[in-house]
C-alpha cells in the first residue's frame, strides 16, 4: 500500500485514547469517535481527526478499533443509527477490542461478515498507561492476511500480540477465562489484605513476603499494592468485573459448568457496586469488607470522628 | 561455639526430610525423627543418626526443626509421652515450621517457653524439590538471639529467609494470608483450566498467554500447568488446602470477618477430600470439576468405554 494505513478508534476511554495517540505518533492518520465533546477536543487537540458519530468517520478507515465499554454498545456503534457499517468501505477490517463473551464476539463478526466487512477477535490488556505507551497485550484471532494488512496499526498499539488461529472467538474465550482468574484474584487480594489488617499484620513487609511467595499473583502484587498504600483512586472500576465475570458465570452456565469460586468473588463485586460504587476502583472492595468489621480501609488511618 | 550446631528435625515427611538431608549435606550433626521404619532407614543410609522417639533425638540437640503436619501433631511431638521437652536441654531452640493457625503458633511457644526452652515460628514454603536443594523460603519471627545462634541451619535449608520481628505468631500470621492466597489460587486454577477446557480452548497455548498477563498466579502458572500436561501425580495433596483454609476460616471467623472466596475455595477442597481424593494431588479439583461435567479431566484423552 503507497499511502499509510488509516485508523478509526471508537471509544475512547482509557484504553481506546491510548491506542489513538498510539496511533497518531507512529505517524498514522487516526480518527477518534467518542460522545464526549471534551474528550473530541482534547484529541483535535493531539493531532487526530475527532467525530462525534461512527458513519462520520469510517469512511476512508482501513481498520476500525472498536474500545466501547460492552457488547451492547459495541453492536450500538456499529449497527446502529449512524452506525459505522453504514458508511464503512466493504472490506474494511474491524478490531473487537472491547471484552465481550465468546457467543458476543462470534455474533458480531458475523453481523459484520454479512455487511460485507472482515471482523477480528482483538480483546486487549495491559490498563491505561501501558495504552497510552501503546505497550498492550492483544489476544488475536481472525483471519491472518487481516492481521498482515493491519500489522503497522497493531504494532503502534501493542508490545505484545497472541496469535490464536483463524477463528473468531477463540480470542474473547481466552481472554474470558483470564478475566475470570484476574476477578478473583483481585477480589481475593481484597479479602487477604483487608483480613491481614484486621489481625494486625505489617501490611508492606507481609505484600513483599507474598510476592516472592506461592501465594503471588499479577493482580495481588501490581493491584493489591494500592490497598497496602491506602491508594483508592481509580485505575479499574468495580463494574468492569461485575460485567466479566458476569459473562463467565453466563458462558459456563450454558455448559452447566459450576463455577462457585467466580460466583463468590462475582457476588463481592456485584455488592459493591449496588452500594454505590460500580465506578469507583475495583480495590474499594477491601474497604467494603472493612466497613463490614468496623475497621478503616486497609492502608488508612482511622477517620477522625466526625461528630466531636 | 567451638563443636558444629547439632540439629534435629522432627518429621521426616517431604519437607522435613528435604531439611535433614540438607543439614546432612552442609556438615552439621543431624538427628532425624520419624515413625516409618522405611524413612528411618533411608536417614540412615544418608549418614543421619534416625530415632523413632522425638525424646530420645533431642537430648543433645542445639535446634530441633518440627515438620509434622498439624498442630495436634506438633503438640504431640513436643508435649505428649516421649515428647521433645522430655529430654531436650534448658535452652534448646524449638523452630516450628509446621502451617498452623496464628494462635496455635503462640499457644506452643508458650508451652515451650514454660518449659524452659527458646520458642522460634518459622513456617515455610517452597515445596519437596526446593527442600531437598536447600532452597526453602521462610517466615521467620521470634527472638533475634536464637535465630543468630541457628544461623549454619538456617543457611543450610533456606535459600531465603524473612525476617519478621521478634514476636512468635507475626510469621505464623504472614503465612496464614499467603495460604488463603495460594489456596484460592489453586482452587481458581482448576476453575479455569477445567472450563477452558470445556469450551474446547486449547490449553497450552492458553497457559502459556495467561501466565504473561494479569490473570496469571503462581499457582496458576506452577501448579496448573500440571492440569494442562494432564499430570495428576501428587505434588501437594488436598488435605493440606482443607486444613490451611480451615485456619484462615476460624481464624477470621473469631473476628467475625467474612472470607466469601476463601469458603467457595474451601467447600471445593472438602468436597475433593469426602470424595476420597484427600491425599491425593490439588490439581484433582480439576478432575472432580471435570466429572461433574461429564467430561474427561483437563489434559487427558477421553477414558475408552470400559464396557465395550
Amino acid at each position: 500500500m503507497s499511502k499509510p494505513l488509516t485508523s478509526t478508534v471508537i471509544g475512547l476511554g482509557a484504553m481506546g485514547w491510548g491506542a489513538a495517540v498510539s496511533l497518531l505518533r507512529a505517524g498514522l492518520p487516526t480518527r477518534g469517535v467518542d460522545i464526549r465533546p471534551d474528550v473530541l477536543a482534547r484529541f483535535d487537540a493531539e493531532g487526530g481527526k475527532a467525530f462525534a458519530s461512527p458513519a462520520d468517520a469510517v469512511a476512508d478507515a482501513d481498520v476500525v478499533f472498536v474500545y466501547v465499554v460492552n457488547a451492547a454498545q459495541a453492536e450500538a456503534v456499529l449497527f446502529g443509527d449512524n452506525g459505522a457499517v453504514t458508511t464503512a468501505r466493504p472490506g474494511t477490517i474491524f478490531a473487537n477490542c472491547v471484552t465481550v463473551a465468546p457467543s458476543a464476539a462470534i455474533a458480531i463478526a458475523r453481523r459484520l461478515e454479512a455487511a460485507g466487512m472482515v471482523a477480528l477477535d482483538t480483546p486487549v490488556s495491559g490498563g491505561a498507561v501501558r495504552a497510552a505507551a501503546g505497550e498492550i497485550t492483544i489476544m488475536a484471532s481472525g483471519p491472518s492476511a487481516a492481521f498482515d494488512a493491519i500489522a503497522p496499526a497493531i504494532e503502534a498499539i501493542s508490545a505484545r500480540v497472541f496469535r490464536l488461529g483463524e477463528e473468531v472467538g477463540t480470542a474473547a474465550r481466552v481472554k474470558m477465562i483470564n478475566q475470570l482468574l484476574a476477578g478473583v484474584h483481585m477480589a481475593t487480594a481484597a479479602e487477604a489484605i483487608t483480613l491481614a489488617a484486621r489481625l494486625g499484620i505489617d501490611l508492606k513487609t507481609m505484600h513483599e513476603v507474598i510476592s516472592a511467595s506461592a501465594g503471588n499473583s499479577w493482580m495481588f502484587e501490581n493491584r493489591g499494592i494500592h490497598i497496602v498504600d491506602g491508594d483508592y483512586a481509580t485505575h479499574s472500576a468495580v463494574d468492569i468485573f461485575v460485567k466479566d465475570l458476569g459473562i463467565v458465570r453466563d458462558e459456563a452456565a450454558a455448559f452447566g459448568f459450576p463455577t462457585v469460586i467466580t460466583e463468590a468473588a462475582l457476588s463481592l463485586f456485584q455488592e459493591a457496586s449496588a452500594a454505590g460504587m460500580g465506578r469507583e476502583d475495583d480495590a474499594m472492595l477491601a474497604k467494603m469488607l472493612a466497613d463490614k468489621v468496623g475497621m478503616p480501609a486497609p492502608g488508612r488511618a482511622p477517620e477522625k470522628d466526625k461528630a466531636s
